[in-house]
This record gives structure tokens, C-alpha cells and sequence, in this order.
């Protein structure tokens, strides 16, 4: 006979309630969260303090054929009904407008909500933290933003005691890999797209990815998150990568960096009052830079808080199992908070900042001019600098041909509107063949 | 007059109960907890739902100068009395007895905990665990791994839904700035290791930081975080950063790598048991690991998981305002939980793992040997590691000089015990002058 354990003085006599969750949609990341909760469901029932049960699959049609790990007799069509069962719903149907009405019906019925749908969040997010506040329910999005990596939980839990300045992300993997391919090959942006889509990292039709427009999403919700305020999509200055060339790349190389393209969100002073200025754009990072190592398609996010000083979470920023990952850590925080009373920190907007143009920006550039190659006209380009207050920093020759020189001019920081001058001066300043290219500079 | 904002459906007739916070112990990190904490009251409230006050300091003497932050009328020297009057109580004191007894009367009283006492955790850490369950109270440690880096909130809840298969991390910000130094000068141990002392990055006594203690500290908590088992300090095989000589650090950059001081935890087979396995010890890392471009003090840690993938979370590890910045964000977390209902969650051992030798590890080595520059060495040399099973990656000879060779010699992944017994033939082996060193390889 074996000596039974004590009972620990939180067991009750009757075993706790079975989490009852509920799965909208199943592709590619829904397939793995149900392989993951079957797999793990001992490990899972006890970090969660009480047995998990996925009571179905919300799918558009029966006959697809899902793979070994998802069982047939659990998918439905009902998702409404489905929905009427759960204790935790998961949605990963993607869109706006099925996805917004049945997760609104979750929270109504007092279901915790984990969700990877960042379009969601981005067009209806204020209505559906409103929704799950009024009704105390969890609404969680680890998911929805560079994949696996921790980001949200870290700026909305790990740093609730601290004060963020700053977040600056690599959060797009296509973007990431095709800039990789361009400094590693040294082909053109063109070459590399096709290849990319060839692999199948870069979609047909790439244009959300290479405009910047998947990384603004995701810069709205960080900043939203990072500043405890309201940041939608139509307040991100977006730039893409189209426009960055071989020579570029080759020139941050020359000046010791790389190109890379960074949703930066920062706090900034615009009429003396503290806002919040967000952007998506290409920007040379220096090579001693935690993000300038980010390779491929792994995304990092970068937080710079008044205390903690740089901090840097990394992961991989999409595919089945890694996002599958992190829809499961939430999931596993909303069960737990249904069995054992509770709720994750809700939105905020408490601080109500407001969103700053770029115009109030402050940043180094590194400014490529091809210029004449005759005495006199690096005075004269020194002279435009200094007229517009903006002070330089280095000014580096690189190879030229006949009679033309390309110089590379990296500034102090600057106020944007002092640089956007000096840029449109620059093009009517003598000796001046051609405005090259004026990247943002970061510092290591 | 202005319009009211309608009453949010959660807002009752009278404002939530101030959450009454107590702080043991005001040295580096306590002073800048009470100044983030006074300087942030109004955030850190929105984001507890209540105020948050400050009601008392213990300390060991009321006389010591503690700069303009701390006011002297919250100072104590009675800390019993101190915690009983609080909600929330952080232990700042260190030590193992005073802070232990602190702790377990918080609990006993029904206080939430938040503690950077990694000792205690070490000495401890069940009981304390064992009292915040049975009370159903938080115990919250972020500060006491790495700093700033929340590596204790990712694995814990992040991870949550997935299976960690590998932990390995720069946690010790001293030993990461000497081997730092050591590889930008080339000098040798003893020479920077003063430097360090001088310039206050290392102790008088530098043998807990040195020798790897610190670090084994910090990884047996992360091993039992990570594998929900338990781990104690005693069950870590931990080599210390004495031994690493300027000849190493040059072969290692030779090969395309860095020496780093790590902290590994890992699932192991160990007599086909599934067992963990916990090491210190400095390794080589490929210029392409994350992990290798962890510079100075920073600390960072990558986990490993089956579905995430591989993670990383990089920080300040040491210095007063981010590991204050860590405990503040532990502190919210109490703090709503009090308010609000919920814990975080709790400490969990259930997986309980064996914990395996060093000798059920599988790893690569480099193995640098002098050898007599003659025909035939290098035949001698393979055999003997075929003789034991072990095959090689790369060979490569470097600079010698009279009639003498280096040899480095990179094996493919082989068990602890077939390198053991390679190592010791190869002393015997003919043509062999002296094993230079055998450091572990990570892979990129």
C-alpha cells in the first residue's frame, strides 16, 4: 500500500469544472493549437488548475481534409452555437466582420476570448476591449503581433510598473527576409521579391508586407499597448522597402550597418505637449544594434522604458506552431481565470496622448548625394547644412566615376522639419548631380 | 460646464480600497522602488484599478543618508509590525533568515509578496512556494533572474500552453563583461578581472560571480520554472570562468565564435528516463547565435520550446532602476490581484523530473591540441576518436612553431561519457603534447 499525499488545503471534495474551449476556424495556426491541446492536455489541465476541453471546431465546410490531428466529429458549422458552449473562445477565422460579430457574442455570454487576429483588432479594437471590460472577461492578442514573440505580455505586464519611451520592431518576416536576401546577395529588391514569392515567404500579391502596411497594423497595437493610449492604424506614417536599392544596402554596409525596416513608436514633444508619433520605415541600423542580427523571418521588438532601460524580446514572427504557441499561453490565462476567478490587465487608454506627425520627429539621416567632383562643393553642401541648423555629424566619400563623387553625409539629430529643408535645398544646391537617398540613422 | 463621462458599468459608489504597499530593506534597487513608485503613482494606480501607497520602510538603521526620494517620516526599523499594516510587501533585505521569516508572516497575514532575493529562492524556495499556496497569495521573483529581463513572466506564462525543451542564458553580468574585455583586448584573466574590480563591475571577492555560483543560482530557478520540477542549487554541474585563457578566446574567434559564461537547462534521457539537466559553464557560440552578440552587462536568455520555437529575452541583468523597474512590474501584479481578485500563477512541481549527470549530456566539443608537427599525428588522432565512437566535424590546424602544431578539432554531437573518454586517451595518445582546452559548441 502507498501512503496517499495530504490534501492540499485549496482541494475541494468535488473535482474542478472542466474549461470548456471553443475553436473558430482551423488552418494552419488553428490545426497546431488543437494538436498542442491534445498532446499536452495533462500538462495543460494543471497549469490551469482544472481539465481543458475543446468542445469544437468552427469550420466553413466538413470536407476538407485537416490531418490525423484534428478529429472529424468535432468540427461544425455552427459557429454561433458553438460559441454558446464555451468558457474560452478562440478565434482564428481572420476578417472583421464574422470574426467581430462572434467574438462579441463570446464576451456577451461571458466567455474569455484569445484571439491572433490583428485586422480585428486594428479596424474594431476599441468596441471589443469596451465589450470585454463591460462584461470582466479576458481579451487577449499575444498572437496578433510577431507571432511567438512575448511582446505584449512583457510592455503590458512585465513594464506596468515602469514608464515605456520608446519601442522599435522588426515585426514583418517578409520584409525582414527579402532585405536579408538583398544584403547577403547584393541583388535588387525586384530579384529578391520574385524569389521570395517563388519560396512562398512573400505572397502573390506582396503589397500589405513591402508598403509597410502589416507592420503599421502591428505598430498600433504596440504603441496602443506601450503608451496606454489609442493609436489606430491611420495614425502610422508608413514607408516601405520598394524603394530601397543594392546601393543603398551597400552603402549602410560601407558605414557599418544594415537596412532594415522598423515600426517605431516613441514618446515625442509636439507644441509642448507630450504625444506619441508612430512610423513604419526602412532605417539603417548600426551593426553593434541588438535588432541588426535579426535574421530572416524571425521578428524582435526592442522596448525602451525610463527604468528598465533596453529591453529586447525575439522570436519567430509567424508559422503554425510558433503562433499556435503563443494563441496557447493565452489560452492557458484565460482558462485558469475562468476556473480560479480573476482577469488578465484590461486595455487602456487612460493617457489619452495625442498623436504627434511626423514633422515631430527628431532623428539622425544619412544623407547620399552624388555630387561634381570639384573643389568648392563640399563647402557649398556644408553651408546648406549649417543654414537649416542641422549639424553633421561625418561626411564619408565613397567611389565615384568620371568627375562624379557620391558623398555620404550622416547628421546629429535633427528635427524633422529642419531635414526635410535641408533635403529640398540640398537638390538646389550647386554641384549637386542627385539626391541619392536620406535614411533614418539609429544609434547602437 | 462640462459633460460627466457616463459611469463605467464596473464603477461602484465607493472608490477602491488603497492597496498598502511595505518595503524591506532600502539599498540601491529599494531607493529606486520608492522613487518609480512616488514618481509614477498616478500611472501605476490607473493600471492597479487603486491607489497605491508606500505606508512604511523598514530598514536597519534610521540614520543612513538616503538621498531626496525616501522619506524619512515612512522609515522603520520595526519590519514585523511594518508588514502586518500591508497588502503588498517587498523584500529587498537579502539574506536567508531575517528575509525568510519576513516572508512567511507576509503570507501568513495574506499579503501578496514580491521578492529579488535569489538566495532565499535558492535556500527556501519550496516552503515559501508551498506557504503562498496554501494561503493563496502571490510570490513574485521576476527581479531575481537577470535583472530587468522578464524571462520569469515569459516562461511562466507565455510558455504556458507549450513544452520548453531548453533554457540557456548569460545571467551573470559580471563574468559576461570580464570575457567581454578579454576578447575586444586580448588580455588575460587575472588582468581584466582587476580592471573589473577597479571599476566596480566586479566583487572584492569575485569567487560567486567567477566560479559560476551566481549564475547556477539563477539557472536552477529557471530549470524549475521551465520543467515544472524541482531544482536546487546542489543539483547544478558548474564550472566557473577561472580557467578561460586569452589562447582560448583567440582559437574560438578563430572558428567563428565568442566564449560565453552559460546557464543551460535541458531535457535529457538519462537510462530512459526523461530527466533535466542543469549546467554552467563557459561555452563557444558561432557568431550567428543570438545569444553571442550579448554585450557587457546586458544579460539575455533563450528558451527553446517545441511549438514557440526559439525565443530570446535580453536586458539590463543588474543595476538599481531596471531591477527595480522588474519589481515594480511584479508589484502591479500583486497589487491587482489584491484589488481585483486572481493570482498569478503559481509555483508547480508537478512534472517532478530525476535530475541527470553531467555524464547523460549530449554535446560538440572543440578540442585544441599541441601536437609534434610530423606524418601520421593526425591518423593517430582519428583513431582514437572513432576508437570511441566519437565523429568529427572539422580539424583545423593553426599556428605552431618549432616542430609543434595546433590542433582544433570540432566533433559532431557525441555523449558526455564517449568525450570523457576521448578526452583522457587522446593525453595518451602518441604525437600529443598537452589538451590545450575542450570547450562545448553550441550551434548557431
Amino acid at each position: 500500500m502507498t501512503a496517499q499525499p495530504p490534501p492540499s488545503p485549496h482541494e475541494t471534495a468535488s473535482a474542478p469544472a472542466t474549461v470548456r474551449v471553443a475553436l473558430l476556424g482551423c488552418g494552419t495556426v488553428g490545426t497546431q493549437v488543437v494538436r498542442l491541446l491534445r498532446r499536452h492536455s495533462a500538462e495543460i489541465a494543471a497549469r490551469v488548475g482544472a481539465p481543458v476541453e475543446l468542445v469544437g471546431i468552427a469550420v466553413r465546410s466538413l470536407d476538407a481534409d485537416r490531418g490525423p490531428d484534428v478529429p472529424a466529429d468535432l468540427l461544425t458549422t455552427d459557429a454561433e452555437a458553438l460559441v454558446r458552449r464555451a468558457d474560452v473562445v478562440v478565434e482564428l477565422i481572420g476578417g472583421t466582420t464574422t470574426a467581430r460579430d462572434l467574438v462579441l457574442e463570446a464576451i456577451a455570454g461571458g466567455a474569455g476570448v484569445v484571439t491572433a487576429n490583428k485586422a480585428l483588432l486594428a479596424t474594431h479594437g476599441p468596441q471589443l476591449y469596451a465589450a470585454a471590460d463591460a462584461a470582466g472577461v479576458d481579451l487577449l492578442y499575444e498572437a496578433a503581433v510577431a507571432g511567438a514573440v512575448p511582446v505584449v505580455r512583457g510592455v503590458r505586464e512585465s513594464l506596468a510598473g515602469d514608464r515605456v519611451m520608446r519601442v522599435l520592431g522588426i515585426v514583418n518576416g517578409t520584409t525582414n527576409f527579402i532585405l536579408d536576401e538583398m544584403t547577403t546577395g547584393g541583388h535588387d529588391f525586384d530579384v529578391v521579391l520574385a524569389r521570395a514569392q517563388e519560396l512562398g515567404y512573400a505572397e502573390a500579391d506582396p503589397t500589405a508586407d513591402v508598403e509597410g502596411h502589416d507592420a503599421a497594423a502591428k505598430a498600433a497595437i504596440l504603441a496602443s499597448l506601450a503608451f496606454h493610449t489609442r493609436v489606430s492604424l491611420g495614425d502610422v506614417d508608413c514607408e516601405g522597402i520598394t524603394g530601397v536599392t543594392a546601393a543603398d544596402i551597400e552603402a549602410a554596409r560601407e558605414a557599418g550597418g544594415v537596412i532594415k525596416l522598423l515600426a517605431i513608436a516613441e514618446r515625442v514633444e509636439a507644441g509642448s505637449r507630450e504625444s506619441v508619433a508612430v512610423r513604419v520605415n526602412p532605417v539603417i541600423l548600426p551593426d553593434g544594434h541588438p535588432l541588426a542580427g535579426v535574421r530572416g523571418a524571425y521578428n524582435a521588438v526592442v522596448v525602451e522604458a525610463e527604468a528598465a532601460g533596453r529591453l529586447m524580446f525575439y522570436g519567430a514572427g509567424a508559422g503554425g506552431a510558433p503562433t499556435a504557441s503563443a494563441v496557447l499561453g493565452d489560452l492557458v490565462a484565460a482558462a485558469r481565470h475562468r476556473g480560479q476567478g480573476g482577469r488578465a490587465p484590461a486595455e487602456s487608454a487612460y493617457a489619452e496622448l495625442p498623436i504627434a506627425g511626423p514633422e515631430h520627429v527628431t532623428s539622425r539621416r544619412q544623407i547620399r548625394l552624388a555630387v561634381e567632383d570639384r573643389p568648392g562643393v563640399l563647402a557649398h553642401l556644408a553651408t546648406t547644412f549649417a543654414e537649416h541648423g542641422v549639424s553633421i555629424e561625418t561626411v564619408r566619400q565613397q567611389a565615384g566615376d568620371d568627375e562624379a563623387a557620391t558623398l555620404a553625409v550622416v547628421t546629429h539629430d535633427a528635427p524633422e522639419s529642419a531635414l526635410r529643408a535641408t533635403i529640398s535645398a540640398l537638390r538646389e544646391t550647386p554641384g549637386v548631380r542627385e539626391l541619392l537617398s536620406a535614411y533614418r540613422v539609429e544609434r547602437a
